[in-house]
């Protein structure tokens, strides 16, 4: 598509109704809204390249704008907050079509609408090479609530929610092109294509007093460590309670560990809380339908993370992230 | 640059001090900050592509990091804000190194820093394309005051801030690439390449019941279309009243017209007053030392703007905000 439709398209895209109200969206120089002093405002971003973070046959358009607002939604999850805006910078090869480019916005939509967050601004720029979108996502949550990853404290229990290595598991089958496969495993397919962020989960997190938490999106191990570093303590983790779905261990035993730890994209919950809080937080969950695990706990030291393989053997994971164990 | 260098370049780009106190900044899910119930919060995006918005013989990787700021300050400028924070996308391709990736942070930071910016969060990204820098701004104007383009209404006195046709000037210098014409226009190409958003300016309009706002980033036709369509008014302008800088009439007199109408990226306000309130501001802006001229005014009508040439002649602007007569 060329830019010179730039003010057509964007008019295209401009939402016919708002969630919120009291605010100036698309159409003037910045968007501007209103604030609630009980609240902070939570901000974040996220950018998806071309052939690097999708690809024609992985990804449809509107696959695209889903999970670039899901993976920012993931975030403000990861903070205990309540999503409320998004802006989008696309920049467009010409080579796309404006049907395309409004797929891409009806998956936005899609989720911005699960969450009632209102699309309240962008940039539409033309580029020579490949499509890169970027999500900035707005949200808010209670004033002192902070679920940083420097809060661990040694002695808590590591939980992470929902289950681990679908997504990459989701992107195997796909890779691997074979159409019965794919009919067969759908579930992991969803998971690669339309993340679902665990924002009820978050606020929940948000009412304890003190919570590590991060959302998995570079994979169980990479979360862990940073929450590790930040916090300055070790962890403990038992890859025997690592929890995964039916789906992924029938697709692939084999592989299901190391797509746990290492591939990502899952955009659950893993964090730290104390002992005394991690029964009434289970039960809670159990009541809401939140599936919850207790993986492991937290130890005194400085930055290391353990896991405890099959046979019982603890092994320290490597700063990459990635553990020779499980590749 | 290889993004598995992502955690050190984000440490390296990290601010040692803040501006703000009480936010969670670089380093977690997202970036969490105070709110004061008196204000609205303001929030623009603006992308920047690698061989469509700069090339490398008329931007350092200095100059893109601190235009690329300057265009979303003058964003919030024009809604009458007070800059705060500000996130940062960016698309590496392989070829760029490290430290020309550090000097475009170091652009943003001087930008930043001249207006008490925070930078609090942002994506690293690699790709296999062209860089793509996104920057996602914040900030803040007292509750219920609103420099909207819809708010032009007939009789209001047009205004637009400094000059016009500069930062055209300076990138046509900078591309004529003779070192001796480009020592000689130093002005110019400082225009083209670091900008000077008018956040004193805006400040100083919020504070007035009723005014429409634009900032100058497509060229002087387009914004006042914009202001026109939004506020179903027509504008005529005197083209013997547009402001220019001695040294782009000493550079090219020809030519000075045409970039002040369509060049853009002058990041100057133009918008509409009363006329009663006209002598105030133009008193305050005489006091404060900062431009502004009366360029025309405001009829009654639906949408067209008027520019009255030097013959006297008024002649209508086309939709395409490109006027043959001054082509």
């Amino acid at each position: 598509m060329s830019v010179r439709d730039e003010f057509d398209f964007i008019k295209k895209v401009q939402p016919a109704t708002l969630h919120h109200s009291g605010l100036i969206g698309i159409g003037d120089d910045a968007a501007i809204f209103s604030v609630d002093a009980r609240f902070e405002q939570i901000v974040c971003v996220d950018t998806m390249v071309e052939d690097k973070h999708f690809l024609p046959t992985t990804m449809s358009p509107y696959h695209i704008g889903y999970k670039a607002l899901a993976a920012n939604i993931s975030d403000i999850a990861a903070m205990g907050g309540i999503p409320q805006y998004y802006l989008v910078s696309i920049s467009i090869p010409s080579n796309w079509k404006e049907s395309e480019l409004l797929e891409i916005y009806d998956g936005l939509k899609k989720a911005g609408d699960e969450y009632k967050m209102d699309l309240i601004g962008g940039d539409t720029t033309s580029t020579h090479s490949k499509l890169v979108i970027s999500v900035t996502a707005i949200g808010k949550v209670e004033a002192g609530r902070r679920l940083l990853r420097s809060n661990a404290e040694e002695g808590d229990v590591v939980f992470v929610s929902g289950t681990l290595g679908d997504a990459q598991g989701g992107l195997d089958v796909l890779l691997e092109g074979n159409k019965e496969v794919q009919g067969q495993n759908s579930y992991l397919i969803r998971r690669h294509q339309t993340p679902t962020p665990r924002v009820t989960l978050g606020r929940i997190l948000s009412q304890f007093t003190r919570v590590s938490l991060n959302d998995v999106s570079d994979g169980l191990v990479s979360e862990l460590k940073e929450i590790s570093n930040a916090s300055n303590v070790n962890m403990v983790i038992d890859s025997e309670t690592i929890p995964y779905s039916r789906a992924l261990l029938e697709y692939n035993n084999e592989k299901a560990l190391k797509w746990a730890l290492t591939g990502g994209e899952d955009f659950e919950l893993v964090g730290t809380i104390s002992k005394e809080n991690w029964k009434q937080l289970s039960a809670i969950c159990e009541k809401e339908n939140i599936p919850l695990s207790n993986i492991g706990y937290v130890q005194r030291g400085k930055g290391k993370v353990y896991i405890r393989n099959k046979n019982g053997e603890l092994e320290e994971v490597s700063d990459s992230g990635y553990n020779h164990f499980f590749s």
